[in-house]
């Protein structure tokens, strides 16, 4: 269980704070994540890295000389926005570029490209680097589907060396490419984790049994099998990565040997004992291997075992010093503190908004107040739609539509009041909701409103029209982005018929009220249907077929919202 | 729960040799426990800590330059026996005398105390440091009974900084005390831990309250509450130790808010937000706080909080540069391999045995077969009484008298086989009862059954008059020892009046075999009847009210084994 905290939704951040304080010698805190504290010399390549918190001492613990520039912090098990990543990755950056490390979800593979999008559209080289370490995420044909976890930890060791020795950016990034392609990593689950405020934990796995290839938020893994005696486990935990050994092989090898939470430092150490007797056994030396908590999932039983096979140049950097909070390896040589920057700990300016004529402001009004209905609903489900997730996911889209709605009605309500019009507030909104709302679905969410804003206007009221075309556009937007179709079992299993719907009304001449309530039913309708549908997922992760008999968290949000917008269009007559 | 072992009762040991493997660059292996890796100049004082296993870091976490010499490791949470206690410590001597230090328990006191006489029997001054930290344990005026804590690391941290400062043996010991004269503790727990190979935990907090000033093996604490936010937890914290403030006081603290095992980093995190807040509006200065698992108790949920009030000199050893696996600080200078000592890794030889009559080595070959039974019954009711000993206790008590007895038995089998006497073989069982069962009892017993082997001899069978010369030395030692009276309910309660039986009976001219089984029905009544005493303990820990239904331990372990001892008379008639 997670016991300590205040407030649920200020756990993250107060532990960024609490963490900042204590550890003042090696890293500042900055709005969404943490920077070295200590001086880096102009030219060197940025590491950033980052995913969601719930992780420690991933991410922010390896900030420091040797290690990573920055680490973004995203709320419990979601991703930070595109907005936080851009930010902290455009403070450390010295002027030699960035890396951008983070493991490959969804929700961080999205907003981390948005923000090297943003950030080279602003004249910085970015390069990005997900993690695909977890060799039970994802067969070994579709190695570009794995998860990253706890090799996280050695690509992003190799890849900070390698910008400490001075490497330009292409060569960091062929390094910490070369670091992911010769890592991999398998763990077991003994007990769930329980998110802070919860009142039970996120999965459970049976007493008595483990979960084989779970992921670190308790996605599904491979199977289930007993407990096994330590010396047993070591077996299964290195002959199942020896099968996945990269080409070339090697015959030294980085080691981490990782506790997910409550698995304690004794019982590592004991299973390390049998882990060292296999590598042995299998001709395998361990270089420098690290045995302890490197990346966390709360307070989740378990253990993973991750092997770096190493060539001179990937040893020379996993073995390179680096003072940070989590690791600490030899002497970096006096750290001279960095100059505060100011811009390092202020939030930008809000904007100003476009003048707008008194009927594009009116509906501007209704927009703001369809959001607060939006965001009180989203509060009441929050967790209920938490629980739908975590059947197939990581349980965090509650957490997530709750936040993101909340932010995007207050900034609608914000922008209205300061005399928006209708193409601006519901603009405001989807920055907001993408800025604040993190994971998966704040991306999406975010992009998808931005689209639909740029059929509106602040010139006058919204027609029928305008809003159907807001609909499309904003359905191909998710689209795009996010790369489902109808049937892969994502909102867009809700969202591509309600448009469908919509159009159809509004085409045939119904009033916007009416089309609008239709295509909300119809949403509704195909949201519950998402329980009998073949997720494609399912192909690739032998478990995901236990989500098959739930509704898809996603489709069953979106249809709440339209539900909510339809109570209100029905009152209010848009 | 703990999952990852073997066998349970190699954990503690395994876990040490995992734990020497991955951080050989500090720490060497000694039999029962570790040694500095690094050279140590000669005639600097020896700071050499330890206690029960299930704690890590404690203890061998901290030896390095700037910290201890040497930690010596008992089973979990069972106090290593004197032997191991002194043979690290031996080999930890640099000229310069010891400094021992433990937190303040039994079996602790016991044995380090015997292994700080023996070592001053051979020459070393040496001085102990019993750490009394934790405020729930025992009110103000009887600040002597209190446990040690977390605040063993803040005490220890302080010596070992003196020591390596070139302080002499008299300073060290002056400035440990002023430590832990100034360094107080208070914690609470949500959930108890789980002993390798136990199916369930230790003890239970009921779900959603938390136990107030619970001992870090679930020892009774002085209430439960519903748990709290962490604002409120660490006002509470702070507030209790305030009350507590040594005289004198002062406006700078060394702080350490430890998590047990399960209550994770981030979470602490977001409690130290609150306490620094708390101990700022209390005007206290927060010295380098340190924020972790300092000193866990295997999977327990929950935290403590220890302050030391600083002076001047307090503060400087506090933030004297150190080199340990746990804790970091600053730079010590280079650090230079020591070179290895044979005696570090080898086992004393086992000794040769008088010669012996005929007679008394067929009395020792009953005794010998005796202990065997012993140990069977033991390795039985290993579960049985580590419960009973859960109510009051630590719950090693079971699996003490199981290794203790198992490890007697061995010895006396082996010393019977090379043609001991009985004197001899029992001393033999007693020596290695001593040595290998660790914890209280084991010392305990170890000692009893060596003042009793005294009434013996090689040079003739044993008569029964022997026997009850035997039971009265064994009980005199163990009530010098432990200073237990009867009604204090401890194994004396059994004890005493099974010798008082056995001696009336065998006055009376009763045989041995009948004399016997009348004594050890007197003692099983006896160890019944303790479930009903008043414990004096009662008086000084608020809750140990609870064990007050139950039996105690030490008794029932006690009359099982006269019971089975009477048995084998029974066939056997000595």
């Amino acid at each position: 269980m997670t016991h300590l905290l205040d407030a649920p939704e200020a756990f993250a951040e107060q532990a960024l704070q609490g963490f900042c304080d204590i550890h003042a010698r090696l890293v500042r805190p900055t709005p969404g994540g943490v920077l070295r504290a200590t001086l880096t010399p102009a030219g060197k390549v940025a590491v950033v890295i980052g995913g969601g918190s719930g992780h420690y001492p991933a991410f922010a613990g390896y900030v420091g000389p040797g290690f990573a520039d920055g680490a973004v912090a995203g709320d419990v098990f979601a991703s930070p926005s595109t907005r936080l990543v851009h930010d902290v990755a455009a403070r450390a950056h010295r002027g030699g570029g960035i890396l951008l490390g983070f493991g490959n979800y969804a929700g961080d593979v999205l907003n981390f490209g948005a923000a090297a999008e943003r950030l080279r559209s602003e004249g910085i080289d970015v390069r990005v680097l997900p993690v695909t370490d977890d060799v039970a995420s994802a067969a070994a044909d579709e190695i570009a589907r794995r998860r990253g976890v706890a090799g996280d930890v050695a690509v992003f060791k190799i890849a900070g060396a390698a910008a400490e020795a001075g490497l330009d950016l292409d060569a960091v990034e062929r390094v910490a490419r070369a670091a992911n392609d010769r890592t991999r990593s398998f763990g077991v689950a003994f007990g769930g984790c329980t998110l802070p405020g919860a009142a039970g934990p996120l999965f459970t796995v049976p007493d008595g049994q483990m979960g084989i290839g779970l992921g670190i938020h308790g996605e599904p893994g491979v199977g289930e099998s007993p407990i096994l005696p330590a010396s047993a486990l070591a077996g299964l935990l290195v002959r199942r990565l020896l099968a996945e050994a990269p080409e070339g092989g090697a015959a030294r090898v980085g080691v981490i040997l990782n506790g997910l939470g409550s698995t304690k430092q004794e019982e590592l150490f004991v299973l390390w004992v049998a882990v060292a007797a296999e590598l042995r056994q299998a001709g395998l030396t361990a270089v420098a291997p690290l045995v302890g908590e490197y990346v966390t999932s709360l307070d989740m039983e378990g253990c993973s075992l991750t092997l770096t096979w190493l060539d001179t140049e990937l040893e020379e950097f996993w073995l390179a010093p680096c003072d940070t909070v989590a690791l600490r390896i030899g002497a970096v040589g006096e750290a001279i503190e960095a100059p505060q920057d100011a811009a390092e700990t202020t939030e930008p300016e809000s904007d100003a908004w476009p003048a707008a004529t008194p009927d594009s402001r009116a509906s501007g009004a209704i927009i703001a107040a369809g959001f607060a209905s939006m965001a009180a609903a989203l509060k009441e489900a929050e967790a209920e739609l938490g629980r739908i997730d975590a059947q197939a996911g990581d349980g965090d889209h509650g957490q997530g539509m709750a936040r993101g709605s909340a932010a995007a009605a207050a900034a609608a309500q914000a922008a209205s009041a300061a005399g928006a019009g209708a193409a601006s507030v519901l603009a405001a909104a989807a920055n907001a909701w993408a800025d604040r709302a993190g994971g998966t679905s704040g991306a999406i969410w975010g992009l998808g409103l931005l689209a639909a804003s740029r059929a509106l206007s602040d010139g006058a009221r919204v027609t029928a029209d305008q809003v159907r075309l807001a609909a499309q556009q904003g359905l191909e937007s998710v689209m795009g982005l996010g790369g489902a179709k109808p049937g892969d079992k994502t909102l867009v299993d809700a969202f591509a018929p309600f448009v469908a719907a919509l159009s159809a009304e509004i085409e045939a001449g119904r009033g916007l009220a009416a089309a609008w309530r239709h295509a909300a039913d119809v949403a509704q309708t195909a949201a519950a249907d998402t329980a009998r549908l073949l997720p494609k997922l399912g192909r690739a992760r032998p478990l995901a077929e236990r989500s098959l008999g739930h509704p898809d968290a996603g489709a069953v949000s979106f249809a709440l919202c339209t539900r909510v917008m339809s109570d209100l269009q029905g009152e209010t007559h848009v």
